[in-house]
């Protein structure tokens, strides 16, 4: 657990694999957290819209008070989601999830989709997803800017309940608009990146600013077949074309972890889930090999711009990436 | 010269074929201009960047003077350079550019690129093309948010100087993201657009949201040989291929005409420009055949994402498109 990533503003570090908590079922999340962290982890990387996030707190708090870890040896990082992007949510929601984890800060603290989404009560329905009206299947806007979302992100740091803030699922245009009001610059931009998905001028684009990436969906289509997504059965599994398994048997590593070290060894973050200890383990301890750059060409030619995560295909046909 | 589009908000009609004078040398732009008038042409598309803004003025007051069409009849575009965005310059910019045409109003007055680049005062160099220093080959910005540049768009309508305000070569998330501050929506979204980039996300959200759309580049590589493009080197012509050519004379068109047709019959405005008087005529005069919808999915699935267009390429590496 030796790798990290230098992030700006502040000069701290953020641990370049974490353990992802997107589709952990709430049951089980507490446990798998404490597990996660007991077995090395010490980035988790949560959201309002996973709806777990005060069981994973419990699996946190019990691993800090068992003194496996310190709060301060920790990074914690969650999502503020669509429908608290207005001023006079952000803040407000901020407490509320910090509440749910039991803790005093987030190490980083992200809006998770430039997407304004009308507010829902979180009396009345929580995490809200993404359907205003469930019966009738429609999804509500509000016109909120990313600037008046990115306001009051950055109030979060000032009062202390943030230490770094970013962006999740922004595109070029956007994200270089945002970096021309910010008065605090994001320190991350996660992104779905995956051999099928590459992104070069986005992963260019961070670089250039001086903005971490981290890569979620390492495993491409894997993340989303227990979603019964369309386009995620209909291509070929990672973990199974000739390409990532010739490289595995080459450095005696499993695909998935041939997968996270193409994102690693380029100093991308990495934040992979898994529900069983040993993959779990080996997804942790995979920076002990180095892939010649001539392999990491050819994942990268495995690119068809093929995204799995895509509001355009939402209900409302949301168009960030067009 | 039938075919037209209506715009939102004013329910006033656009041309659906117009002439674009970029790269319409200055010498012959008020010769040209006025030629096209006077086949027929009645939307001429401009911009401070090309340079030809005085002379394309000239050209379209001969053809005023001399009884061809008048001035309600014409619909005028030009376009806002990079340099001028910030709050202090966009008014004063819009009144010169006014000023060089000879015109009190442009029919549609758009952002050139969402690109901020550090004002170049046009007593120094103007227009002030890409480089600041000439010299050193180095591009400069300024962080001016589009918020702040549309405001001042929106006050050039308020003080009639424009009937439609607009954007050129925006992408999604920054589109939407406009659109939720905007107190005059844009009426207008021009971007690039040809069977090799075919932008059916980009389109479809401008759709979406009432925006009509103008593609630029029409011909595809062809824009780009004269100015030694690497990539529209490397790729075959569109005038050239065999899909093309199958339906051209299939209609009895020519490639060029199937080209801007494809693009037409979908609602697609076009600005394609030449300076030879027949093809001009034929560009004009090429809506009245119809396209079957198994020729424009052909045509269509020519699609390979290449655009030709793309500040990325440009020193500064702007990567508005990722």
């Amino acid at each position: 657990m030796a790798e990290t990533i230098t992030l700006n503003p502040t000069g701290n570090y953020m641990p370049i694999v974490g353990f992802g908590i997107w589709k952990v079922p709430k049951e089980a999340c507490a446990d798998t957290v404490y597990n996660a962290i007991k077995a090395g982890y010490r980035l988790i990387d949560g959201a309002q819209d996973y709806g777990n996030e005060k069981e994973a707190g419990v699996g946190v708090r019990r691993a800090i008070a068992e003194g496996i870890v310190t709060r301060e040896e920790l990074f914690i990082t969650s999502k503020l989601w669509n429908t608290f992007h207005a001023k006079e949510h952000v803040l407000e929601m901020t407490k509320s999830s910090l509440q749910d984890w039991g803790l005093d800060y987030f190490d980083l603290w992200l809006i998770h989709f430039p997407i304004s989404q009308k507010w829902v009560d979180p009396k009345v329905r929580y995490p809200p997803a993404l359907l205003y009206d469930i019966d009738k299947g429609t999804m509500e806007f509000e016109n909120v800017p990313i600037s008046e979302t990115w306001i009051e992100m950055e109030k979060a740091v000032d009062l202390g309940y943030a230490r770094h803030i970013g962006v999740s699922n922004f595109a070029g245009a956007l994200l270089i608009d945002l970096l021309r009001y910010a008065k605090i610059q994001p320190s991350v931009l996660q992104i779905e990146h995956h051999p099928y998905l590459t992104q070069p001028d986005m992963i260019a684009l961070a670089t250039q600013r001086g903005i971490a990436v981290t890569a979620y969906s390492s495993f491409g289509p894997q993340s989303f077949l227990e979603l019964g997504h369309q386009g995620a059965h209909s291509i070929a599994p990672l973990f199974q074309i000739d390409t990532i398994k010739t490289i595995a048997s080459a450095h005696k590593k499993s695909p998935a972890q041939v997968l996270l070290r193409w994102a690693t060894q380029r100093g991308i973050a990495v934040i992979p889930k898994s529900n069983n200890h040993d993959r779990l383990l080996q997804n942790l301890n995979h920076t002990n090999f180095t892939l010649l750059e001539s392999e990491v060409d050819q994942i990268s030619a495995l690119n068809i711009n093929f995204r799995f995560n895509d509001p355009a295909d939402w209900p409302g046909k949301i168009y960030i990436f067009a």
